[in-house]
């Protein structure tokens, strides 16, 4: 007879192939679907999401559980059973509060949530769109009742995406990031030189398939292996983890502007370096992967920015560049290379933001899903709260729906409390770099030479390997030797773009 | 509340929706999957198929069954819901007979002999193979022995790949077809004049871009809807439905000869037609799709040789040839290509083999199969008994075990009884295009146009239209207007080989 916690890692390994599974046939419908496919893919996708849903709150395994629990009670904190049995119990506790018919409702409310959006787009009507984020509204008032024990609704929502973390919490970080952001972007707005982005723009002069081919030889440095990696092409790039052996990221091509293909790359690269990172000892449990998305998008902005945008970056970058583009960029030296990939400018679009301006777009967000939540500000009156809001952080105006309140999906699908941990990530990002910069030495001459190596050795270890073992914040907190600080952040900002921008220390807030 | 019959009609439609998964991961396993991916695959595989036979044996289906059955009972026999719960019940009944313990024993020894069947292909060592067919065969045994009520034991495992087909019917019909092909066989051999098969080969003649123009402009014009279907490379080419409106169809590609890539996707696209096929009615019911591997073979067998391979079709493929490659065929006529593409000659590979000889491959095996299953031929005898019939029936002498006994991987697997299918879908095919000949106005004038349309409209209603709503033979009878008869596919050989050949009538047996 297998014992209790045999048996429950059986049950697990079963939940993490049919979760592998459908992230398959998500791949699967954003990259290779013929469209005809699309409404049977649908049903495909609601039948896997029941499934799914049965075993994760199937009662036999919260019998499993509790059996399983008594049988590695007094192990140690990092024994992988005991992280096993306590982080599926949390699973299964907070999959087991919300009523089947509530998660139906969220995922029909969703489905045509997205259709509604894509018509209000499409004829710049928000009250195509409002009344269903009223209804999505509600359904997500029903779904934090189910968790009374939260200290505001917020953080029911917030847990989904940032699993132990407060809504408190993020409000004195993102106050803090607000109070220095808003200084620095007005002292750069009043900088701003010479357009040197347009070394990464012009209309036709990245041909595709050159591209791809420095894209390739980029993200295969940084880590990406041909036999257990993929790269592919979608309309809304992202990267996923089959496991930990199946790595696929994806990005887009725009044959006038280089950046697109590039650093989406490099993005995605940074999560399916995470994805693939877990440790040997956690595949086909429900612990192998990112522990939160925050923690996620530390790892893709690392490489992206943190990596990816900085000086000595341009000195592995620029051969390349000169290579694939040798007509742009065979003239050009690494210092305008730097410029050119960072240059800030407060903008309308969240995707597009550059690293400095990117926190206002993203704390602008955060208040109005605690105010549309609390009820404290009425559905219609949500896109002038936007443009208002957009004027007064990033003194921009925004001239109509797509380029204001309209431009991200996440609403439209039932998702909120997710946009947060964008900005989190960015926070992280910062400090894990700044603790591998002290731990590795010569990091900037190892970054030069493109020899990425020891910095994925650094994360592996401090960040990857763990997958799911520990909360979030307690893996940031280990692998940076402090709690979170959002002033490792702001002045990385300000070492990094000082100088680029010319700003006295005095003006950098 | 609903009533029982929508109750299963829910349940059955969330069965097909995970068999599609199913179906699709196996796609991405054979067409995109980094071979890192493997093991772990394997393992999703396993837990797929798990799910899949939990939810297909689940007692409440058996109980719902019953319930529905008198909710349909005195319907007409055309009736979707009367058919859904005919055909629902007889899968049940199966797939409750055989213990959940044999069929992981099977799925076992399948992977495990899969293994070994690589290892004694590689050394040439029969033995390293053998006692795993042994296994298999007493597997095959026990899963014979659930099924009481068959008059033989292969009737058990031809119903798998046959619906209700007796072995006694595929004896009777194929010892016609060997009374006619052995003669046909040799009087070919003697006649053999100057291979103009030659025209389909040449070192590097045909490069591969060019190739992949040439088989979408053909399969397009044949059905292949760009937005509903794809067309990738596979090192084993299949093709499979997901759904009616997600149509996935794989060939390869051998520079050196291009009847590989062209008739092997038009062999798939005939599949993939009938895939695509059935009734919107029957979407998301385990009625839709083929209603067995031998009418499904009929349908690429009727594309690839009855349709692709006439003397019509020539006129419409020549064009196509000769802007694809004009250094070949811009000197051919229509007469020399019909000749090229339709070379017979006994030879020891059957997935090679052309129309005439190819029946005889599959009898080969048919009749070592029944041996086997009834021990009538030791395991260690089977290699020279292979040689024995390669010589006695097709004139040929095996020279080694990869030409012979090795070649096909279906035995490893653990799949038997799957060969007749093969070579019943050629009988069907030639009927059905006989039938269609004498329905379709114009029919060779239609084919030499390119003109497909009606044939495949013909094919939708009498044969793919219906699915699985009728029995494989019932179907094709009513398509037909006749019963299978293998003389039908006989004649149609005699008269298309004889003059190609120059045969007198006399010396066709």
């Amino acid at each position: 007879m297998p014992t209790p916690l045999a048996t429950l890692r059986t049950s697990l390994a079963e939940l993490s192939d049919l979760a592998t599974i459908q992230q398959n046939i998500h791949w699967d419908h954003q990259v290779v679907m013929p469209p005809r496919g699309a409404s049977l893919r649908a049903e495909q996708l609601a039948t896997m999401e029941r499934v799914l849903h049965e075993r994760a709150t199937a009662p036999e395994l919260g019998t499993l559980l509790a059996r399983a629990a008594s049988e590695v009670e007094g192990r140690d904190e990092g024994d992988d059973d005991a992280a096993i049995v306590r982080v599926a119990q949390r699973d299964y506790d907070k999959a087991v509060r919300v009523p089947a018919d509530l998660r139906a409702g969220l995922a029909r409310a969703g489905a045509l949530g997205h259709t509604a959006w894509l018509e209000a787009r499409a004829r710049g009507d928000w009250s195509i769109f409002a009344p269903h984020l009223e209804g999505i509204l509600e359904l997500k008032r029903r779904y934090v009742d189910c968790f009374p024990e939260v200290d505001e609704p917020y953080d029911a929502l917030l847990d989904d995406y940032e699993p132990h973390m407060r809504s408190s919490q993020v409000r004195a970080l993102f106050a803090e990031l607000k109070a220095g952001l808003v200084p620095l972007v007005r002292a750069i707005g009043e900088r701003a030189g010479p357009d040197d982005g347009s070394l990464m723009h012009a209309a036709g002069a990245f041909p595709r398939a050159r591209q791809e081919a420095l894209v390739r030889s980029v993200v295969e440095r940084v880590g990406f292996d041909p036999d257990g990696w993929r790269l592919d092409v979608a309309v809304h790039p992202f990267a996923l983890g089959l496991g930990t052996r199946d790595i696929r990221i994806t990005t887009r091509y725009d044959e006038d502007y280089l950046g697109m293909a590039l650093y989406g790359a490099l993005h995605e690269t940074g999560h399916g370096l995470y994805e693939e990172g877990s440790a040997p000892s956690l595949e086909r449990t429900t612990l192998a992967g990112g522990v939160s998305l925050g923690v996620h998008e530390s790892q893709s902005r690392l490489w992206e920015n943190n990596v990816g945008r900085s000086r000595p970056f341009m000195d592995f970058l620029l051969p390349r560049l000169r290579e694939a583009f040798p007509e742009r960029f065979g003239a050009v030296d690494g210092d305008a290379l730097y410029r050119a990939v960072n240059v800030v400018a407060p903008s309308l679009i969240r995707v597009e933001a550059d690293e400095v301006t990117y926190g206002l777009h993203i704390i602008i967000r955060f208040e109005l899903e605690q105010e549309m939540l609390a009820g404290t500000i009425a559905i219609d009156d949500l896109p002038d709260a936007w443009n208002a809001r957009y004027h007064e952080y990033l003194g921009v105006e925004v001239p109509d729906l797509l380029h204001g309140v309209l431009q991200d999906v996440h609403w439209s699908e039932g998702i909120l409390g997710y946009f947060p941990t964008y900005q989190l990530g960015n926070v992280i990002a910062a400090q894990l770099a700044a603790r591998a910069h002290t731990d590795l030495d010569g990091f900037d001459a190892l970054v030069a030479a493109g020899d990425f190596a020891p910095l994925l050795a650094w994360l592996r270890e401090h960040v990857h390997r763990g997958g799911r073992k520990l909360p979030p914040v307690e893996t940031i907190e280990r692998a940076i030797g402090g709690p979170l600080d959002v002033n490792v952040f702001l002045d990385y900002l300000r070492a990094k773009f000082g100088p680029i921008y010319g700003l006295e220390p005095g003006a950098l807030g």
